[in-house]
């Protein structure tokens, strides 16, 4: 089978589309996070979307389980290759063309594998912007994002990847085109597929194409790290902010003392932002595409937040690379955690109004079952999404680490939940969240996605095991 | 059967709960355009949502067929009480409470039958913002709003319906209830399935229930009136306003002349707003919730606009009255429609860099069928959507104008797939598009649709022979 599948491959998509010696394939079965998936039956890569319909109704035809591959960024696991049943990697690494970009529309159409930093690069060169922005934009797809409904630092003011698509082409598990490449702001004309497959972790269909929306490209901006005395003070600023800022407002991070410390320690050449110390600190980014007094505007906010003790000290990027230096302290502590090893890594959303609570038991709950773990809480707080992490005690051994995370990721996920939170805000599911998904679904929600998997991939061949349980066929 | 579920009705519901005379159903058989549904078996009035469940689980078990209905203010006839098969109209308007409002999260969640301008009231008392926005605010109903992914004049900003939802109650055809109604603005665990619901024109399931995203108050706006020498140069303004407004444009409306001459004929108190008459108009809005001048931005525009010859004179409303006086020609235009009797109605999207060559094309088009109808192509243009409606000539008889029309929409609807448009931009389908709508689906697509349609409504009672035909069994 797998013989016959290699040399399909070979004949259909040519010697550059099929990879199969495990050295060219490994890179297929690693993620950013590091985990490793099993070896591929091989890695297809077309070129165009009918070279992916051809693959697909191949698969369709003998029974292949395939998963679909985009830049490799994901953090669930979804993308890597199954252990349980070998599978064809699909990569859209090679439908990476900018197909047309209409400036007065406000809209590009793309390939599936433009890498999302290429998007954003070309249409600010056509005076726009395409706001979707995280840490993985030089090498994470557009078909990815898409796929998982990607979030990241600009959801406040412009939303999820699914507000930023307007027309979407997808190949069916059978090999048939689902295509509606329109550029339409506005189509109200029976259901509207698209939305099935985004978010839906590939395993309705494949992602080839879409059209995005666009806004005016932001002419300047200004980024302000502000010191404040607790979550609580951060989440009134935060209400504050929304009013004062006119809309404006595009990124409004939580970052806690202890961020700013692994910042310092991974990064020697960053100073301490502020002359003295702050238990919680706010990152805040305002910009415009027209001409308006943007200094005057956030000159506002910190009266309006020192007059209400709100916050207690601040400082206004006064140059770009003054601003960029402000958004360091975000990359540099993700890298100071990293450096600390195994970790818990949430991605929680919770009612803004409720985050100040949340916050504080689940540091009660890991002092309880840890007192000697630390707790690295930061997040895009202005959407309610908080990155509850967890650092064990260094001096327990990968096996206690790893039970004493699973244990306060379980009692986490109950306190998320009686919060009415979720426990992926942006992540998605993939394989690794599966479990604590499952468990909360209702019967009508169950068998409502069991039916849309059955609908869009009868055989379930298509990222099997992802999301949903596999189907009892397989 | 029909005693039956009037018994039943009375018991479960109690005697304000079911209505059964022709005198007091007659109002749930008309709708806003003067169109006239059959007779409904009886209309059903529940007070919670546990009794819409009843209701359903009822109608299922006895394959009775139902329409749910909100403010009766559609377009397409989607609510009115089908002639081919009895059906019972379950009206939401009892369901008519806030559940919860929650200033600091920016949500609230409603019940379905709220109507559109309480809810909008209700938040504004909290200092935020709901930001649909459309004529029949006073009447229509959020749940209908949210099963047809309402439009209206404010989606140039904040997006249609679709984007306002962020938790969703409903219950299925067979009574189950499904909900997810966490404020979470952020929430990637699983197929999204409120998707399915939204603009699904009742045909998948009944609304009952959602949380929506609300923005901060906007404390200030202004209201300009432009006049421009073509569309061209309206379109090209409207690039121009996009950047220089810096994302607080909430409304950019093309009006022509000819809407003008309606409006002032309709309303004799209106003046003609500008010095002289210009071909065309541009109607727009900024608003801002924090303090910021609104007015420089606006002058900037019109210094900028005049310099590349894009508009020739333009008014700015210096107070809301005088505001308010300018958005009346906007109701009065279409109260002058109105008055005209018989006429064409188009509600057509298209790429908004396509926007002036369809007009051109689909004037020569009207010229070429009758010379001496008359164009009246007025909308919201920011979002590429365009009311492109024809009076036919006042001589004809009711029959020839019919005809006439007809003729003129079936030549207009193959001139907006050559241009890539929608025929529907946010009025939906119901049962007056359909036969449009079937007509450009491909296999695909009608096949996935007609999956959807039986995965959640196996024994199609739900809003029969909307959007989809009926299926085979009915």
């Amino acid at each position: 089978m797998r013989d016959a599948l290699i040399t399909f491959l070979q004949q259909s998509l040519g010697p550059s589309g099929v990879l199969v010696d495990g050295k060219d394939t490994e890179r297929y079965c690693l993620d950013w996070a590091g985990a490793r998936g099993a070896e591929p039956l091989a890695v297809a890569r077309p070129a165009s979307v009918d070279e992916v319909a051809q693959v697909m109704r191949y698969c369709h035809q003998h029974d292949i389980p395939v998963v679909p591959q985009g830049g490799g960024s994901g953090l669930v696991e979804g993308a890597l290759p199954d252990h349980h049943t070998p599978e064809l990697v699909l990569s859209l690494e090679r439908l990476n063309r900018i197909r047309h970009l209409d400036p007065l529309n406000f809209t590009v159409s793309v390939d599936a594998g433009c890498v999302l930093q290429m998007i954003k690069d070309a249409v600010q060169a056509e005076d726009c912007f395409f706001p979707l922005a995280l840490g993985a934009q030089g090498s994470c797809q557009i078909g990815g994002n898409i796929s998982t409904n990607a979030g990241g630092l600009n959801v406040l003011r412009y939303g999820m990847m699914r507000q930023l698509v307007l027309g979407l082409e997808v190949v069916l598990p059978d090999g048939r085109i689902l295509s509606d490449m329109r550029p339409l702001h506005k189509n109200n004309t029976g259901y509207d597929l698209k939305q099935l497959f985004i978010g839906a972790e590939g395993t309705l269909g494949i992602v080839t194409g879409a059209v995005l929306k666009l806004g005016p490209r932001p002419i300047h901006s200004r980024t302000a790290l502000i010191g404040c005395p607790d979550v609580q003070s951060v989440m009134r600023l935060y209400g504050l902010a929304r009013r004062s800022c006119c809309d404006l407002l595009s990124a409004f991070e939580l970052i806690p003392r202890a961020c700013i410390e692994l910042a310092l320690g991974a990064a020697p050449a960053l100073k301490d932002p502020l002359d003295s110390t702050h238990p919680v600190y706010v990152l805040l980014e305002v910009g415009a595409s027209g001409e308006l007094d943007l200094d005057a505007m956030i000159e506002t906010l910190f009266s309006k937040g020192l007059d209400q003790g709100l916050l207690s000290d601040g400082v206004l990027a006064s140059s770009e690379s003054q601003a960029a230096q402000l958004w360091q302290f975000r990359e540099a502590m993700l890298e100071g955690q990293q450096r600390r090893g195994l970790h818990l890594r949430t991605d929680i959303a919770l009612p803004i109004s409720s985050l100040d609570a949340f916050h504080q038991q689940a540091e009660q709950l890991v002092e309880r079952l840890a007192h000697d773990a630390e707790v690295i809480a930061y997040g895009h707080v202005g959407d309610g999404n908080l990155h509850f992490n967890v650092l064990p005690p260094a001096a327990l051994s990968d096996d206690d680490k790893q039970a004493l995370l699973h244990d306060i990721e379980e009692q986490l996920f109950e306190l998320v939940a009686e919060f009415d939170g979720s426990i992926s805000a942006e992540h998605g599911i993939g394989r690794v969240k599966q479990n604590a998904f499952l468990g909360n679904l209702s019967a009508p929600q169950y068998d409502i996605m069991r039916g849309l998997k059955r609908l869009l991939d009868p055989r379930g061949n298509l990222s099997a095991g992802r999301i949903l349980p596999r189907s009892d066929g397989r």
